[in-house]
């Protein structure tokens, strides 16, 4: 399974109806969270993650409300007892964030923690693990802010069983030839790879842009990505102040969607002053109409 | 009005229930907010606290569970536009703590933000402010801890209105004789203050005992306390572990209320393993009739 779980879809104040920034992408069984405010170890709790498959965190940038809730799930799964590694991509003064708010606990994790800087303006590779890749690229924020894009490529061939049976390759060999070996038969003579199996379906790609101004820069991350996650802190009528603090409106989330052919456009961010959020779909599905709200709770497949 | 109300009472494990420590402290128009877990915002939110009139916060120590709610709170009111001053009481390494992630938010704050370090082991006087003074004192945990003392006192004196007037003292001249001023009649002779007023009422006290093993030594702080509030992470079967992890249980919480001779009793901080809270009162009231369940959104008259 390949997706994305919401826990968080509130912009800087928080309300009590809907809580700061977090995500969670669902790898198979690997576990990644994206962005942390204040409150995620509850809303992990309430829609039941399991805490222990999750290995990665990734915080798109320093603003209290994608990271205020960091330090207390690092100190929560020490109580309860993990050991099994995690590690964090962030801005570098993170680490020393977290390490301060440790020390002064005078806390010892009992699992390993590795923290991985991102380097303001950095794009590229970050982690390649199983069947999981991720990648970053800089936003234009008020501070220095990463997007990430998650992909998922099934590294194994599609088997074709009738075709491997026909040239009597035994059933016991067929996970090499889902690995890409060809067949040698006892004769010597070989039985190709590609006579046998079709290539891995392509990599399924989940994009993150974090919280961004209105940035056609961004496309070439976006392009033809099965699902893309972009804030929407304003609607149109505010598009003035969306810029003036490096944020967005539905109608430029969705623009960019439609221009760089995604498959489907989740939004989010949203400034507390909204109590109904309607009004963004409202605003966004004329110009992407596969638009929908990143509601707390619901995992939407990529 | 000198109250408690309480926002949070459980320990280190947050739970979808319970919330971890948080207390606001109200003298009159005057409110203080007494450790900050993580969630405490959302806690003020719900209970309909009036941050502008949150003055003056006090930190015991640098468990997360009494403090990861602080720097959203900070942040917070700075984006809801506070101008008013606040003043932070706590252990010197917290000042580090919140610079560091408002310098990484590049966040100037709009109010003052004053903060008081403790020393550790410290006791003594820290806040003098029209009618509310506060102390604090050492407790013994794993960490420097600090309780806080919250003393009321009238200054004014009680008029006699009565006596006043068969002195022919104008009412005009009563607030001046409630300050403890005397009064000069026109023929000179003078009306000596305590013939027309009485002492003030003698000052109520709310003593705050943080985090802390059994330790009589609290007495001294505790004594003729009008409330006082003493954590009980366990009950007495697990006294044991109480005394390894330097907390307290529901007996030895009663045990100090009734050796101390205070009006009343508050237990919270409880540890996130029991659901029921019930049992806490039946091990305390046989050893302390006067004891209450520091219970969410209550509030405790002093």
């Amino acid at each position: 399974m390949f997706a994305v779980t919401i826990l968080g879809n509130n912009s800087a104040i928080p309300t009590l109806e809907r809580h700061p920034t977090a995500q969670v992408v669902t790898c198979n069984e690997q576990l990644c969270l994206v962005d942390c405010g204040e409150g995620t170890q509850l809303q992990i709790a309430k829609y039941k993650i399991k805490r222990s498959r999750l290995r990665y965190i990734f915080i798109s940038h320093l603003h209290g409300d994608h990271y205020f809730g960091l330090i207390g799930l690092l100190n929560t799964l020490n109580l309860l007892g993990r050991t099994e590694p995690l590690s964090i991509y962030g801005p570098a003064p993170l680490e020393q964030i977290i390490q301060l708010q440790l020390d002064s606990a005078e806390t010892q994790l009992k699992y390993e923690l590795s923290f991985v800087p991102l380097t303001p303006g950095y794009s590229g590779i970050i982690l390649i693990d199983k069947e999981l890749q991720v990648s970053c690229f800089p936003t234009q924020h008020r501070i220095p802010c990463f997007g990430f894009s998650f992909e998922m490529q099934k590294r194994k061939r599609k088997l074709l069983p009738d075709q491997a049976r026909a040239y009597e390759i035994p059933a016991a060999y067929f996970s090499k030839l889902q690995d890409g070996e060809d067949y040698r038969r006892k004769d010597g003579t070989i039985v190709k790879n590609d006579w046998v199996t079709l290539p891995p379906p392509p990599a399924k790609r989940y994009v993150y842009c974090a919280d961004t101004i209105y940035d056609t820069g961004l496309l070439r991350w976006l392009e033809g990505a099965d699902l893309m996650y972009h804030e929407t802190t304003y609607l149109h009528e505010l598009h003035e102040r969306a810029a003036e603090r490096y944020h967005s409106t539905a109608v430029q989330a969705a623009s960019l969607a439609a221009a760089a052919r995604v498959k489907q456009l989740l939004i989010g961010h949203f400034s507390s002053k909204y109590t109904e959020l309607g009004p963004f779909l409202e605003e966004s599905r004329p110009i992407f109409e596969r638009t929908a709200i990143a509601e707390e709770g619901v995992t939407f497949l990529v």
